[in-house]
């Protein structure tokens, strides 16, 4: 892969040397997943990678691309690490990049048994974890004893398909550390990435999980005939009430404008690759929800987020009229329709 | 027509009485004057139509439908009054509506002879006034003395095409008399359009200018092939770099997320029917400016608005970069391709 960076355009190139050698892995084999493993090629020498199972893996090994999810996407494999064991990537890293599903990651971390103190964890999932009901960033913190010093959380807006492109796409690494923000910056930042810094580690995630729910609502307005200019109102009330809510969770400076806030709601609630929006638009036409989920091969995080979120709101007191109509819609069997005719005289 | 409103969906309905007789005229016969003109029939006995010339007059009465704009859209002519004197519908009137491409509307205005003094003109138009290089607000107080008392502003997100479909929509009525903005939402209102209601009358006409030019530089990115990842963070940008226009031009509460602002942005940034995208799309493709203009066979507010926005924005010492660029883009014959990749370096 021919490496694209230039000076003008990327700030890594600078620290191309220090970035190569940094011992980095990747957990996970879904599109996002490789998405990042594609950007960390570009500065990193060897990339780890902790693939699903001995299938993957020796699919990637043998055909220089994940069998799966965003298979254009071709790596050369001796920069691959690839492993199925957490615990042979956690040891070889100093950064782990988490990027499973959220359903799956107790799964892979509940077979951690080396010592991973120093190490950095990087969340670059966007959902709840079902087994402590509660984002990752806590799920971390709780169950791993990881402190939010040694975690970052990488926002969009971007779209795999489109990372696998090379298209031009920013990405937001929020982290409390300076030393830690900069490292993360060399070896993501390329020709086709560019990096903003944040502190606001809890909003960042929240965020993106919060997105997701907003995109199941666009898809369900889509569904249900509603068009542009009705998406328009809908977006812009999302992003006041993500504001509303992210101020009342986590009070940090944030601009709730910032790429990776309103940017990542975006495309995630404009884009007909969103699986969200996917799952929303069925229902929306008709589907039932188990039906909907049940028609689609990959997860719909928004759905699963929904229910947690939900919870999230009201023991906060926080006003979410958007989250109540498609919590109503995935967990009370509550008419679509209904719901969001109701929802519109809440709307401005 | 059926009349669709039920008295759960619909403020106006209980006012129906008194709207249905308020006199009110809509001057200029584009799509988005034939889209205000059907909102009106909902709630109005009798609306006034000054229309371009006698050619449309004719077929609108023949027909029932305008013969170039929105042709989808049928009305009942016993409802409407129509002119091609400003003057016979101004007599006539309490509330003008004034809906001509900007371009146009001083050689409509130039004709006026009649008393105007305690009418209302609200403007639907969101262009620079070539005559005078400034806003349609400024334009109506200096060249006739209409103060902004007298004035409202109407903003979206609005897309005429779905207000003929009967798509629910969402308008904001700016003015600062609360019996005025009354008086607007009962004409307004229906079961397929909601009314907002603001103060902000110089802001929300800024706005709806400003997204135009935005729309331009949107459909340069495409254009240019970069995707939604890059659309998301441009848009971002945009919605932050209006808010910080706004506020150096006229300080008034406002909320840069209400749908008036980022909603009408969203619907011109991501609507593959916005004619300013359009316009873009095609500069990015490599059309030159002057083609691209005279492929379309409608005005594209942007491209005018450019240049008096760029002036506007450098003589208040406003940090610009996406209204810059596209200005350079548009009028400085600089390459799409370089400036973009130029402004990329600016957004985060």
């Amino acid at each position: 892969m021919v490496n694209k960076n230039t000076a003008a355009e990327n700030a890594a190139s600078a620290a191309g040397k220090e970035s190569a050698l940094i011992p980095v892995g990747v957990v996970g084999s879904g599109s996002f997943a490789t998405a990042i493993v594609k950007m960390l090629v570009e500065n990193c020498n060897v990339v780890h990678w902790c693939v699903r199972n001995e299938f993957v893996k020796g699919a990637i090994e043998l055909r220089g691309h994940n069998p799966t999810y965003l298979t254009s996407v071709s790596f050369d494999v001796n920069k691959l690490k690839i492993t199925t064991d957490i615990n042979e990537l956690v040891s070889a890293c100093d950064i782990i990049v988490l990027a499973t599903p959220s359903i799956y990651l107790s799964d892979a971390m509940d077979r951690l048994n080396v010592e991973y103190t120093d190490k950095i964890f990087v969340s670059a999932i966007k959902g709840i974890v079902p087994k402590v009901n509660d984002v990752v960033a806590h799920y971390l913190r709780q169950e791993f004893n990881i402190g939010f010093r040694n975690q970052a959380v990488l926002a969009g807006p971007c779209h795999a398909e489109e990372v696998g492109m090379e298209r031009l796409s920013y990405l937001t690494i929020a982290t409390v550390e300076d030393e830690v923000s900069e490292k993360l910056n060399s070896i993501f930042a390329s020709s086709f990435i560019k990096v903003n810094a944040s502190k606001d580690v809890l909003g960042n995630e929240y965020s993106a999980i919060l997105k997701n729910i907003y995109a199941v609502g666009a898809g369900i307005a889509s569904g249900l005939g509603y068009g542009d200019n009705f998406t328009a109102v809908f977006v812009s009330n999302a992003v006041r009430e993500m504001e509303t809510f992210l101020e009342a969770i986590y009070e940090a400076p944030r601009d709730v404008n910032d790429s990776a806030y309103l940017g990542d709601l975006l495309v995630t609630a404009y884009s007909l690759f969103s699986r969200n929006r996917n799952l929303g638009n069925l229902i929306g036409k008709g589907y039932t929800v188990k039906s909907a989920i049940q028609s689609m091969n990959m997860v719909a995080e928004g759905y699963y987020a929904a229910d947690s979120i939900y919870t999230t709101a009201k023991e906060n007191n926080v006003n979410t009229p958007i989250i109540d109509a498609v919590y109503r819609i995935l967990y009370g069997e509550e008419n679509a329709e209904t719901v969001f005719a109701e929802l519109t005289a809440k709307l401005n």
